[in-house]
């Protein structure tokens, strides 16, 4: 069985040496985040993620959820126990608001609590994972009623939530869906209509769920501009608070499915449901992103949570398993052969992973400091600094973080040879979880189209303009630092591929937006690039900062090398990718596909 | 449910304008193979892959294969049926010896029978798939008894066959493996020992499983020069040849695993089973490798056909699925969206898996036409020319179209979102299906380093000089054929690319043959990389030649240029992380991973 360990000194390395937490005091929750608070909290949520969450993990996949033939759900043997023990450590909490029965602390250790998390047992994550999102479009956009309702129980995990947005015929473009919603006289609207891939939509961990659903108001208009956001509890609440009768919302069928078997992927039924509207009248596409972009990092986060794990469990069983000898001579010649750690090709394979780990969690966690400032800083400059950098981000986190994940951990499962094929192995669950990351909460090529067709072009460019600015000061301050020369020249080489694609995207996409269209997957892996090795050059010059003489010090500095002369240089394959142009994935007419 | 159409009318411009098999008619077989008789067969072999495989493979997967407590082995629904009507339209025989029972046709022909099948229903091509190993190990290095015995049987496909070399601890490292095999006074041996991973090794579709054997004769010395090849059926033959006792070999269980549930990949217990010795004593190794030529051509043949039927049903999907509007305006204002076609990032990946599926088939064609002519010419040097091609093209097609096919099932269930992930659809089958054949038959990386290691030097480079001297005279002689042009330019630069490596190799990695390590997985892309390049060259040429106006045509020449803007280019990136190098790879400590 794979196990997991919690790469807590990382964490904090990454909070204290790279990001210099210490400095955001000036944010609500950051002065109660003293460093060993952290370190206490980090520790504590490892230990719980090794020992209890990461052990149900096989087993969850292998009895997935049952749904009975009255709708109830049934989560997998020990998942209830889990969740209950979740809760009552508050980690669910960790960062909402203390007002509403939150611990305020940052977001930024939410996020490093979630990948440790997601990589002992994702599809145990995913459920308090989505009660994040409804609570975050409930803060935002509802009424003083609807959050004093709801938002205690969610935060304190009594009631978990979902996100209702997908419809089979309506999955990328939301325009086209048909629940709708017919008001009521008593201000609440009835709602009808059937919801697919709704993740945690009915299970047993919570005693009440509070749906977000996207639906049309009787009468407006179509497409996008006629979506409306409602608030559909599974158990109608009383007016003292206490649950009362069930509501008409029901899962149908549950989905047998790829990966995350534990996670209950639910088809749900409205038929008549009562729900309340959350914010504006056809203004519920604005909220359903709030609810979004939170769930973008959290799936980001998943990315890297995955490989993570994988990578832990290849290394380990490539310093154990012998099969054959070294190209330089026996390196254990007492042994009947040399641990396949001895081999470059294993070490390939392992160093992808590794170098992508480290830094990918850098990213996420810059990411999440941003989302701290934009929600949180008293100073409106800075916060729109960071809301712009975080929105500019999010879908490059999203894709890149996923698709490297996935793959990750398929070369993980690579270093196990047919051991990695097997179930009892754990390593093929990695890969069949990792998958669906790069597929909900919009497929990767949505987010390479969000990030080249509104975000960059966003206020006139202001936020890659304000990203070039940043990268360039950092290589200009950096540059002649003898400790950190590679690096620098790696990051400004990738910058400077980045700043090409730019450009020409500039040139070419206005008068023809298919050329844009075309690159925009690799320019959304071209960003990754630059972004990962900001975070190397970032991590190298906080590692010799500190010194170089620990062993995690050592290991660091040789791994972000190897990123360096093997990964980096994908930046160039990217940039001649981008213009190419769409002239020939435009040529050929659909009907000879 | 997935549907799946044979491209038989690809097929046949391979054979006929690309390849001229009309010229190999001094090669025995050949002649036989008339252009209509060709046709006759590829499209019965399509209709039968088409109407019986195809719709077994969902539910096989569903249902998988079911081991009772005797160790008997039950096939899914259908199965049965399936292959009896298999193996009595003559399929198994196809390209076998005519003496022994076999149509003598080219193997060539079986090759494009065995992408079809194997797009249709890899879990089922397996079980005749794995006859054509033991078949061959037999016909090589078997006693002309052996070869009267089991091959007729195994060419009617009344029996089956298996290969058993893994053992738990010997996957790749065979020097390792403890089966023995003990000389019994009838000139047979008892052979005890578990052997794992075994597919088709127990199951209900022949009469017999003819089980080839690696074990080691008692007293034998270490390592691989230690290994013997044994024939061991499971049930012993009479002297007349009827089925006589049980022999003591069974199926101890079988394994859980990510894909191909439908074929049982089976633990073999061996105690003191009778088996008889299959060519010289400690020479097993050899009589392997006899085997793990075919398999390795055969698990490259996989990788291409679930790419090839993963594309079919993505295309349909995307021509299909309504969402969104096309970047360059509505395309079907009537609709109330566009088909997803329109998409430049959905054509990305249709598209990458198009300018894959196409040359590799012609990949495949080219090398399994060099198989016919190493196996049938009587011109020694021919033969001689062909074997030496093989030899090297062997590990590159094994590694390059099983990985690229594994990732194009990746992209065609992309295109499905959120459907994709579903198992009605059918998609994250082929993924899980197709992840086996980067693994078995030595895993990509085993792949990489037998074409460095090993196939590069063999003969002081004559294989590779070969090659390159073929790419060479086949760009002098069409520089100047305006067009196909930039098919030329494109073969051209990854040709020198590909040179370059070579060089580079020869440079640095006999000091130091961690360099050759370090670079031989991105060495085997360039080459597969620099193969499909030459294919689509001669497609190209062979398509002008025909004339440019049907559909087909045209969009041959399409996919081609993309091909050559949005694919090739990887071969500079693949040359820069070749001549980075091992010191980043090897620098790491084992401890400090």
């Amino acid at each position: 069985m794979p196990t997991y360990k919690a790469p807590v000194d990382e964490a904090l390395f990454l909070l204290n040496d790279v990001f210099h937490v210490e400095k955001f005091q000036h944010l609500p929750g950051f002065a109660d985040a003293t460093p060993d608070l952290v370190e206490a909290i980090l520790t504590e949520a490892g230990k719980f993620c090794e020992e209890v969450l990461a052990p149900l993990n096989l087993a969850g996949d292998r009895a997935g959820c049952t749904r009975s033939e009255d709708g109830t759900v049934e989560t997998p043997p020990g998942f209830k126990q889990a969740y209950r023990t979740f809760v009552s450590g508050g980690w669910n909490g960790l960062a909402a608001d203390p007002d509403l029965g939150g611990q305020g602390l940052p977001y930024t250790l939410a996020a490093i609590v979630n990948e440790f998390a997601s990589s002992a047992n994702m599809a145990f994550a995913m459920y308090p994972g989505l009660s994040q999102g409804a609570l975050a479009a409930l803060v935002v956009h509802g009424s003083e009623e609807q959050k004093k309702t709801y938002a205690p129980k969610l935060i304190s995990g009594e009631w978990s939530g979902t996100m209702n947005l997908t419809e089979s015929h309506a999955g990328t473009d939301l325009g086209l869906l048909k629940t709708k919603a017919v008001p009521q006289p008593d201000g609440s609207y009835a709602i009808t209509g059937e919801k697919i891939f709704i993740s945690a939509g009915e299970h047993d961990l919570a005693e009440n769920i509070i749906h977000l659903v996207l639906a049309r108001i009787e009468g407006a208009p179509a497409g996008v501009r006629g979506i409306s956001l409602f608030v559909v509890p599974k158990i109608l609440i009383e007016p003292d608070g206490t649950l009362g009768a069930r509501n008409k919302v029901s899962c149908g069928a549950i989905e047998r499915k790829m990966g995350i078997h534990a996670n209950a992927t639910c088809v749900m039924n409205y038929d008549g449901a009562k729900g309340w509207l959350v914010g504006e009248p056809h203004r519920g596409l604005a909220a359903m992103f709030v609810m979004m972009n939170e769930a973008r990092l959290g799936v980001a986060i998943q990315g890297l949570a995955q490989s993570e794990v994988a990578y832990q469990n290849a290394a380990a069983y490539a310093k154990e398993r012998l099969q054959g000898r070294a190209l330089s001579g026996p390196a254990s010649p007492e042994k009947p052969a040399d641990p396949i750690i001895v081999h470059p090709d294993v070490r390939r394979n392992l160093l992808e992973i590794r170098a992508f780990d480290s830094a990918a969690r850098a990213f996420v966690v810059w990411a999440a400091l941003q989302s701290d400032i934009a929600h949180r800083s008293p100073d409106k400059a800075e916060a729109e600094a960071a809301a712009d950098l975080l929105g500019l981000l999010t879908p490059v986190l999203k894709g890149v973080l996923t698709d490297r994940g996935f793959e990750n951990t398929v070369k993980a499962q690579q270093v196990f040879g047919g051991h990695g094929y097997i179930e009892e192995w754990g390593m093929e669950q990695f890969v069949r979880d990792a998958r669906i990351a790069m597929i909900y909460e919009g497929a990767n090529g949505i987010q390479a189209l969000d990030l080249v067709g509104r975000k960059l072009a966003k206020d006139g460019g202001r936020a890659i303009m304000a990203l070039f600015a940043e990268l360039k000061s950092y290589v200009a301050a950096h540059e002649a630092d003898a400790d950190i020369t590679p690096y620098i020249a790696g990051l400004k080489q990738a910058t400077s591929h980045l700043e090409q694609a730019t450009m020409w995207f500039m040139q070419n996409a206005m008068a023809k937006p298919d050329n844009a269209g075309a690159g925009s997957y690799d320019y959304m892996h071209l960003l990754g690039l630059v972004a990962l090795a900001y975070m190397w050059a970032r991590m190298a010059e906080a590692t010799v900062a500190r010194g170089t003489g620990e062993p995690a010090a050592k290991a660091r500095l040789l791994t972000g090398r190897f990123f360096l002369d093997h990964v980096l240089p994908e930046t160039g394959l990217r940039l001649a990718r981008i213009t190419a142009g769409a002239d020939t994935m435009m040529a050929l007419p659909a009907e000879l596909f």
